[in-house]
């Protein structure tokens, strides 16, 4: 056994993404061969996170879970917005959530930090290794201003330092927008502190009302959105970096104006792959506050399961975007029906009739080999979690079809097992166990009940034995008889 | 009704505290009338929370909790100490952590931080209202530094910056040190940067091979330990504010130099009341890691129900210091036994027999009046738990009581179902529910098992009957048949 058979890496396909940055798929190829650094815009934490966050980050989710699998180290550096990100108002997004709800701003920036990770443990997204705070990050953002202005691409104005997007040829870029064509659009404002219109801020002088200041070498103020990501990425990453994630909403001014800042401080090279997950729609109108159509997580995993919300995000690619509907989360349900109820017969079976472990992939037999191999194959197809999903949907699939027809194949079973682990847990997060209303307790009581019936069944005690099925149905648990015996599951 | 009745505060009895400052009991009297400002020293997050921690932070959690049972708006303010905290060796702690576990420090922080989190929520424990890490609050820490030199207190060595202690005439008098006698103890370094060796560091130049370091008027460096609380205890809650908590190791020289510090920069006067929790021993040896006799929380709660460690705690006042014992552990496990057994009683007794639902003080009958008031009178005596406790013993007692005897006694019962849940939930936080093996599911499955055993047994079906009851336990379930039908809980 070497090294080599452990490690999915080595195997001779490639992962290639489409690379935002170049406009076209290209293999992945991180700066060291078994580390990847990679940084994704977070959440700024002034309300609970909707059903779009959930997209994005589930996307992300994916992504960091497969580096894993293929054997990379992953540092996931993922930010907290807390300051600097203003509404058109001009106001500070955190401070109108302070008076919103009557508290500091940074009880409201620590009580949505928490509702936010609630969120997403919830949803099984995997904890980033690092969630450096905007608020916590002002010395390293006060230095890369500082660096700007010495370089010659950033001004001051009255206390406020602006980029100067004339000073960058490359400004537009990467977002594919012309600056002419920009400036045709913008409203010049003869008052304005601002050199150009589209010239942006990297500090902003506070106003006395504003709560949250600090000083600077300009003034008492705050730090501009944009430059938040580009001082905390550089800090734990170090430039250039390998991936740089997030939401395609941000792409322009957010992202391009991080680019700018980067090649202005550091020269050529910040990210090497920019990945841009696409939009959620609700019945393919954009979810947005003004319209009044957001959908909360918590709101949603009230009545749904986790599972169902995982299984809606991936039956697409990362990067399309997403249309919500009722009939798309009906689809997800039965999708994590499916999967739910095959796996737990599965495990039920392997529980009662243990066979040999798998624990590798070298143990598979050459049809398991080959679910593995069309998983791998689509998941290097920058992401493809539809395909992956329809290789996991084949998987179960091919589960009851082994159960049903030859009881005694327990070694395929162990197989088919070790798949849904390393494939459905591992990588796609979409795990009956993950949705765990039950738990040892109630997997022994539920077994004892189905022993009963089936006793009374035996006794020709049938009036009792429907009584159990109908009042199992009230409480949500269903019972599937099979040739094995009875199977429940939780609706 | 008028608004008075609804705010226990309002009683005429009134919370007296161990003020630590003055070295008595005081009447506690807040700076606001309805409104608490406490800051609590949090952990250094370089490995997990034992169970000292645990103490420490349940003890606040029931003042925290008592506070708000009193009507008052809290503010609990606790830190993160993730920069700052260094070894006897001098090293950082946070840096040991990042090389035993070989990540970057940052990371050695969220990791810990998350598992703190975890832990303290498996405990039952509330989220205090801000938790501001050090290394996230550099400028404030730099400013407050510079205001110390400015003001005489503090001097510049080789770019570090120390507090003299000479210059403050009350330095050693909170802890209730001799600044003669510890200068005797002292160890005299000719080559140190000191003025007086009992100087305390505000801010360290960085070695080269230290990551963490930040740029200051004085050096690349970091603060020292005990500047973050000063700094960000008068960031969020102004100078001077009500409480300051922590363990009562953290006397000296923590909370000495913090009260140094605080004074030098604002005048007498910083926080009013000084509260500090006694150490836990084990087995009447101190825990500690070098003795290598520390639990951890997330060892314990894998054996024990949180309400078990809960109950440990609360067995004592919290400024005393806790022994942890096999002994002490079964007491407490004991007592929640017999809490949780007189609860789930009384919840399933009001589910199946609703009765009138109090949801006001005024609608407690006489003696319900006296178990409030005598719960009040010992938690506003210091918040002495074990006398609280033992009032919540004797309504447990009571509810059997009124169980057995008076099926029809629902009003009382809903009375006794009342205080159990302002008193058990809302102050202590010593719940059945929050035990919570059992979820919804699980009861409507129990309620079918006892049912369906109800009618085995009177069809004289006793076998099967048997068979139920023998098998529940197998499975860590107790079933206890009363005059009113049969019970369960989970062992």
């Amino acid at each position: 056994m070497t090294l080599l058979l452990w490690i999915p890496g080595a195997l001779l396909m490639a992962l290639s993404v489409y690379n935002f940055l170049t406009k076209k798929q290209e293999t992945f190829k991180p700066i060291q061969s078994d580390y990847v650094g990679m940084y994704v815009c977070g959440p700024t934490v002034y309300d609970d996170a909707h059903l779009g966050h959930a997209k994005v980050y589930i996307s992300f989710d994916i992504i960091h879970r497969y580096l894993r699998y293929l054997g990379y180290r992953v540092r996931y550096v993922q930010n907290i917005t807390d300051v600097g990100h203003l509404l058109d108002s001009g106001e500070d997004r955190i401070e109108v959530g302070a008076s919103r709800d009557k508290l500091e701003p940074m009880e409201v920036a620590e009580k949505y930090t928490t509702n936010y990770l609630r969120d997403m443990d919830a949803l099984g997204v995997l904890r980033p290794s690092i969630m450096p705070r905007a608020s916590g990050h002002i010395p390293e953002q006060v230095e890369l201003v500082d660096r700007l202005i010495e370089a010659g691409y950033a001004y001051e104005t009255n206390g406020s330092v602006y980029f100067s997007v004339e000073k960058l040829a490359s400004y537009g870029r990467f977002a594919g927008r012309n600056i002419d064509d920009l400036m045709e659009g913008a409203r010049i404002d003869s008052r304005s502190e601002k050199h150009n219109p589209l010239d942006f801020a990297l500090w902003k002088k506070a106003e006395p009302e504003h709560i949250m200041q600090w000083n600077s070498p300009w003034s008492r103020g705050y730090p501009g959105w944009h430059i938040e990501c580009t001082a905390m990425s550089a800090k734990y990453l170090g430039v250039p970096y390998d991936i740089h994630g997030g939401g395609i909403d941000n792409l322009f001014p957010h992202n391009e104006s991080e680019i700018a800042q980067a090649e202005a401080a550091y020269g050529e090279g910040y990210a090497n792959y920019w990945l841009l997950a696409g939009t959620l729609t609700i019945n393919d109108v954009k979810m947005s506050k003004s319209l009044g159509n957001t959908v909360r997580i918590h709101e949603i995993l009230q009545k749904e399961d986790p599972m169902t919300v995982r299984l809606l995000v991936l039956t697409g690619n990362y990067r399309s975007p997403l249309s919500y509907s009722e009939e798309a989360l009906e689809s997800a349900r039965n999708g994590a029906r499916r999967l739910t109820i095959a796996r737990q017969k599965l495990m039920r079976y392997l529980e009662e009739k243990p066979s040999q472990r798998i624990v590798d992939h070298e143990d598979l037999d050459a049809e398991l080999k080959d679910y593995r191999e069309r998983f791998i194959e689509a998941m290097n197809d920058d992401f493809n979690t539809s395909r992956a999903l329809g290789v996991l949907f084949d998987i179960a699939h091919q589960t009851n079809k082994v159960i049903d027809a030859d009881a005694t194949a327990s070694s395929k079973l162990a197989g088919l097992e070790f798949l849904f682990h390393t494939m459905g847990d591992d990588v796609l997060g979409v795990s009956p166990r993950a949705a765990a209303h039950s738990d040892d307790v109630l997997q022994s009581v539920m077994d004892l009940i189905v022993e009963l019936r089936s006793k009374l069944r035996s006794e020709k005690h049938y009036e009792l034995a429907d009584t159990i099925r109908s009042r199992l149905s009230k409480a949500g648990i269903v019972l599937e008889d099979g040739p094995q015996g009875s199977a429940w599951r939780i609706e």
